[in-house]
């Protein structure tokens, strides 16, 4: 029984119903530009509608001439396009033994996609940014009360901030497009930001609210939720996560593939880092013991993944493998060992073991 | 770039690392029979090692002669086989709206396969089953403490128990085989029970011990885990779960597929239910307003599922659409609307919403 030749997609894998927290299954990526449909979505709430006939963004704060643009207006102003690789921060959270809170992401919530609006830094110049603004807040219309620890006290929107630095970068994109069509729904339409090299919750959907403050913003997506430990002078300070860390994933063979022994299997795979860039790629089969080169398939491009490669000759001994891949930046990093508890559900940015079968079929009902 | 050719099965979905619980991606379910290598994995602890050489099913109890088997005496025995659908209590629990704990089982914690092994009926008659003997408890090599309140107070090992009305059947085995191979590790290896019509917590993985007793069993896993609220003469009362629920599941499309506009296009799925039989299978595209009739592809086969198909000429009309699918039993049940609360975070039989996209993409990008 042929699947329907009639589908675009391979759909997605559902991590959680509502708020609709949905995954891209990894092992059906090919293209280097994730298809819109199969790019995973990540959401806090549920996803408010806006109307482009009343859609309006804001622009103020630590600015000398406060805006507010309509949808119209910010597509009349000059646009960019960018292709970013966009991963959550608590992707491949189901790896992390014992398991830890939170929607158990496996491989599949990071994709690639071309995204077109306008440079947020031109947004903040037409504003007149202060010279004192230290971090651009960006608020999107999603709303509600989150649950983690210490909880709000009321309904909030999602917001979270920038550094100036990094949100006057030519990267960053108050974006209307994905993958050359309007943004879908779920994915922050009409308007999102784009912010390359960070961690998906940076790039905040349905943005409708741009705000230049002069103290480090201390909102609940900073501190509570994607925050980290750090150490200050041997004292544990919370720090909001910001850049990708270096990592790569494979997609194929799938968890619990079983493969036929003595026979070129194409392992297949993706990497990707924050703001630096990705020079090498290692694959293991033996569950990290060796490493051995595996191949680009797509050139260096500053915030995007780069494809991979690596023809594995199967074992002929039938048994139970367990393959690995690591990649390297151009700072000399290699992926580490281990999640770091610092990091506690996020930045899960080791090596991933994807355990195979490889066994002879011969005489075999199912 | 195609997916390389020596690959047997599409792997499966990790929902829980350790304990090993991974499931089947439902969209990938073709053939009536489930391969191996295709089925889900549900493990309360991590999978014990056992021996052929050592190992021994005792069977004890209220029996007037107590055995002691050997594998190879196991395999001596006459043997049966059964065609049987195994579904976890939790399937589909990620439906549930609000969240509940518990793996987040989506479709693919069902499966249907064949399975060989001797009479759990014949043991017992070989043991002399006592005429008193109320229920038999089924005992695994698994072990360990469980986390669900009311704990435990220390490790304990895997058991359920069967009514002797259904033990005795002639469906319920102690099987070594799997589609015609031994069983794999992670599916009990080297003996399981197998007990079609019930839920699969009901076919007790790693069997070591058949225990008939005299008053029924109370343990964990009928109490605390995998029970449910009855009422008696209105009064709530804890009951062990047992039999499957008449349920339906679509395979195809997925969840957010997207698929063209004016086609038709070929919903596929499947039905089962415990000791009933499925008559009737109706599917809805407009999220449950209207149901037409679909048709059966394999013939009524009491404890395995029917698989279903329905044709689908996709609207003209862009937009989100939602598909159901209801089966209807030869006792003129139906599946219900809603989850019942009484069942806390099992049982999850109602129509389950697959939503899916029509879209025309002339002049996409990707």
């Amino acid at each position: 029984m042929a699947k329907a030749s009639q589908t675009y997609s391979a759909g997605l894998i559902i991590r959680q119903k509502e708020p609709t927290n949905l995954e891209t299954p990894f092992d059906q990526v090919d293209s280097y530009l994730t298809p819109t449909d199969l790019f995973y979505i990540r959401s806090h709430f549920a996803a408010p509608r806006l109307e482009l006939a009343s859609y309006q963004l804001r622009i103020d704060g630590a600015v000398r001439n406060p805006l507010s643009l309509s949808y119209q207006q910010l597509r009349d102003m000059p646009s960019e396009t960018r292709v970013a690789t966009l991963e959550c921060a608590g992707n491949s959270r189901v790896f992390l033994i014992p398991q830890v809170a939170g929607a158990q992401w496996e491989l599949g919530a990071v994709g690639n996609a071309e995204w077109t609006g306008v440079l947020l830094g031109a947004l903040l110049e037409r504003a007149g940014l202060e010279d004192d603004a230290c971090e651009i807040v960006l608020e999107g219309a999603d709303r509600g009360t989150p649950t983690e620890e210490p909880v709000p006290p009321g309904p909030i929107s999602y917001a979270r901030s920038l550094p100036r630095d990094k949100a006057i970068q030519r990267e960053v994109l108050v974006a209307y497009q994905m993958n050359g069509r309007d943004l879908p729904q779920e994915h922050g339409y009409p308007v999102r930001a784009v912010v390359p090299g960070h961690y998906g919750m940076a790039s905040v959907k349905w943005l409708t609210h741009v705000q230049a403050v002069r103290e480090p913003f201390r909102g609940y997506w900073q501190t509570s939720d994607y925050g980290y430990w750090d150490y200050l002078d041997g004292k544990p300070v919370r720090r909001a996560l910001g850049q990708m860390k270096l990592k790569s994933e494979i997609a194929r063979p799938r968890v619990y593939e079983t493969l036929a022994p003595n026979y070129v299997y194409p392992v297949f795979g993706a990497a990707w880092a924050g703001e630096t860039e990705v020079t090498g790629i290692a694959v293991s089969t033996d569950g990290g013991q060796t490493w051995a080169e595996a191949e680009f398939l797509d050139p260096i491009q500053q915030h995007a993944w780069r494809r991979w490669k690596f023809d594995w000759l199967t074992p002929t001994e039938p048994g139970r493998y367990t393959l690995m891949a690591r990649a390297k930046g151009a700072n000399g990093n290699v992926q580490p060992d281990k999640h770091d508890p610092n990091y506690g559900s996020y930045v899960i940015n080791h090596p991933l073991p994807i355990e195979v079968f490889v066994d002879d079929r011969t005489n075999r009902l199912v």
